[in-house]
């Protein structure tokens, strides 16, 4: 029998870190930029976890060797730890690189006190795996970057294609492709704009002759 | 140069797998069906994987060997054919068996259809193991199984703790519960039970007695 | 008294059909696929219905003689079908016109099973007629296909003025126009093309006048 | 050909007619009142003509003659003035009569104004009959009286069902019953409390028994 | 000790104007009108008063003597009573003067029921000061008339920017545009359309340019 | 004539400032916290300036002297800075104090970059002053921290009455009211518990009993 006071004597952990995927689902992402979709922290992972699965499948249809354990674990919970300070660091038009770290400490922060406090001590070894920066410059790391800004490249395409061309998502999307080919000597980058990014561009919109021409120019340096 | 004449002239393929992910955005998991918090097919695509990698975790700590690559890939794209219907099979009150196989078979060949139209045929088998039915009974098949009525029981709990005990978030609970239990030999189901459930449970919400005996009921069963 | 225990001792019926017009309420039309302005399956009966007396009005004023309760029926219940599968047929760019018929015999069989279950039997027949496809050779079944497309233009036309000339809004205008224009014999669509189109399309926005030109060249066809 | 620069040159009609049809579909049913579910005018008017259908079939099977023009006419269009100020005669606890009669009659005034400029001469007469008050005492006024209250009933119960009963949403159940059952010489308010009442209430909530007993005194006197 | 039947006994007031505030943060400014965000009275006003002070800020640096007190006092409260029957002043578009009147004259007695029914006698005179016409000639009722409109022009030319120039946007921003200016000799005017305003066109948007020019021709008569 | 290309050619300041108030209207209060209604930082401070002049009524009829400018100046703009980094101070479970300090200090810098940045230097000082923290010792200062506590008091307060008495809203509340409670010698908390509260109390709802009983036993300690 379930008896009533006995349950959440002591701690048992685990289902914290389960009703937190339903925080993320209720977190936006970059709150009050995006002005067409609004996206949440729990789309947003699961996105770049379904991109970082056709980039890592390009990896290895060139030849590369894939940890898929360590790619799907880094990108489905690259963000989680947005659930205790929210999406703040994206859209802080103000703050300097200190203000970021600062930030960024908070969080770490906040994200060991939350494994000491929920989670069980036989898991807590693979949580801070996990929940710590998971960009590193491992092939995972890299795909996880790439996958992080293909994300935000669709998503300002998305705002530039319905809302008219404004500037702040122009760089956005200038940004996220300059990015993702600072790592062009990997195979997936070299596919995504062989392929993917000219599809992507394959849709009418207005302002589009212009906008291509800042595309060109942006990567052609 | 973007040539803009050329864009597009030829099927180039999985952009439009990556649109497919912001459509599971916009798509309602149950539409109409949840009161106190809609869902997106993807966020939940997202918390499912997320609690399969819980399950995953507890079963190898159990000496049960994980395929993760598999474990992550059934349970991060198990709902991608809802962008071709959304998620009608959920809330149907008036199907029967054979209905709900023709929507089933419906979602089959719209998937075939667009992995043939969109899909690059170096990946294509790929897709196919990746869209089609899941829920087979390897470990992963049935810790994917799990997963999802873990989640389903987490939302339909939230309903019951937030917007009283309609009899039928109660039933869906329920309903929930009995289906994990039906893998109880499962260690991490065992888990689930001994830890887990008894911490979410752990809560004061109205009605609370009546519903732990109902839970205990039928879990004893 | 209403004594509780007797309550819903027997089916008594009706209850459910006024339930599933609130459902109407909550079920989008063409999910994900309008962007500016959703609709709901009962704001756009609504809209049908009014339309649809609309170019009754017109008829009748022709001489045509209107049988002004078939009218209004068709038109108001032309979509209560779609509280059992939602809106799925038409964005479903994948499927070929067999996967849409099985999904409209689902939805026809699961209506069959809503009469019989919910709908006592003295009422059974008048609702056979009701939730069954109205779409047929009469008048009013031609008005009601008129209306349907009408709220259809209406609808793409709010997204192209608002949002920018998506490809997709003016090919649904295009398209609607057209089918509108396959009755051009009807009194009630030589006044629309004559006083409304014109009136609706007296609007600034971008892109305008590529739009009459497409808007003109196809109608000319 | 469309040409631009003729399009709109003079008043053509119904355009604003149709449009306004979209504003009813984003203007609030009592703003701020509802707080489960909210509703929209376009959505209330479809529900309201299709329950006078449901009393409309009740009445006929018990020899009733039914105006089914009229009926359908009076429930769709009742609201379409709401266009002009909103819904705001329902909330208003500082209004005396006097009051709501000046806000009636700045409603009824714009809509003068609206059919002198934008409805074509030869359909005036026709709005003019379709947008004043329909709730007059023939059998169709009367049924729609009872189909905008069982609106009201089936509204209040699910804020009732879902958030508690609150005072207020069992105050506006118990009016909108006591107002339908001053109707209760008709055939279709004596089916309407015989049965489909009776299977409204065969729902369990929070506070049910109190809440039958206050029903079941409130139509006893 | 909180006795329960004792509470409410007699009026006690002042918690219905706090109530107040929570009902403007969901009564909506101008229904239907802005596309691109919807803003609340709540919101509005807490524009205003913001705005207010920026040009009180400006005028005092002008060596103009501000009382702060009412500054903040009508900018604050100066829509309050839109609590009582929306914001529907506005879009009335087929409004004469006089119904506009009819409609203000029942806000006001709404207003004054209000003020008895709620408010404790020894505050009803400041209440009365409060929540009527603010926009006196007044330094303060000026600047309040200013606000409004920066308020407004701001709004319009956020719709303008992000859902192409929709002439009733345009109008809207140029009447905003004109009545700030008809206040020119105002220090704050004069440094709002030296700085501020062009800070504010400082931006890439669709049809800047023709817009530019319309707006310059209307700033020049 | 307004020159496109001279625009915006330097900065000219105070357009940032009244943009922050729109940033304002889309940051959510406590972000996925409050269930029942959301809240905006921009209503919230309109809201916490109405109750502050609500409380300095009360505090100046007993012979209090307000300085009525520092009141409303401290109210509107004492959540301004929110733009910057959101609203995530309130809902941090995982922070200590240490870390809510570290926060708090890249608010403070980024505020002062942002008066540097943006606002014109013969303003600056005014903008240090209403930008940081305004909850100091002053009459003003308390009634601001009483009245934030207030609309804490009433937002919580919306969410039991109407979403179940969740622990988590009892203790927001008891908290706020035991924070009003320790200003307990200013005559506006005096007028408040025996008034306002009382008044704001007497509704009925859901485990009210039991809710007075625990706001009673906290009070009296």
């Amino acid at each position: 029998m379930i008896e009533n006071k006995k349950i959440g004597g002591d701690r048992m952990g685990l289902n914290e870190y389960i009703v937190g995927l339903s925080n993320l689902e209720k977190i936006s992402r970059a709150p009050g930029f995006f002005k067409f979709t609004e996206h949440t922290v729990a789309a947003h992972s699961f996105r770049v976890a379904s991109i970082a699965q056709v980039l890592g499948d390009i990896e290895e249809l060139n030849g590369v060797e894939i940890n898929w354990k360590l790619l799907y674990e880094k990108s489905l919970n690259h963000d989680y730890t947005e659930r205790f300070i929210g999406d703040i660091k994206t859209p802080v038009k103000y703050a300097n690189k200190q203000l970021r770290g600062m930030l960024h400490t908070v969080e770490e922060r906040m994200t060991i006190e939350f494994i000491d406090q929920e989670i069980p001590e036989e898991f807590q070894m693979i949580y801070r795996r996990r929940l710590f920066e998971a960009k590193d410059n491992s092939v995972e790391g890299q795909l996880l970057a790439i996958a992080d800004k293909v994300d935000l490249l669709y998503e300002s395409f998305e705002e530039i294609v319905n809302s008219n061309p404004e500037p702040v998502y122009q760089e956005m999307f200038l940004e996220a492709s300059t990015t993702i080919q600072s790592f062009k000597e990997r195979p997936s980058v070299k596919y995504f704009f062989a392929h993917i990014f000219q599809e992507l561009l394959n849709k009418d919109f207005f302002g589009k002759d212009d906008f291509l021409n800042r595309v060109d120019e942006v990567l052609a340096n």
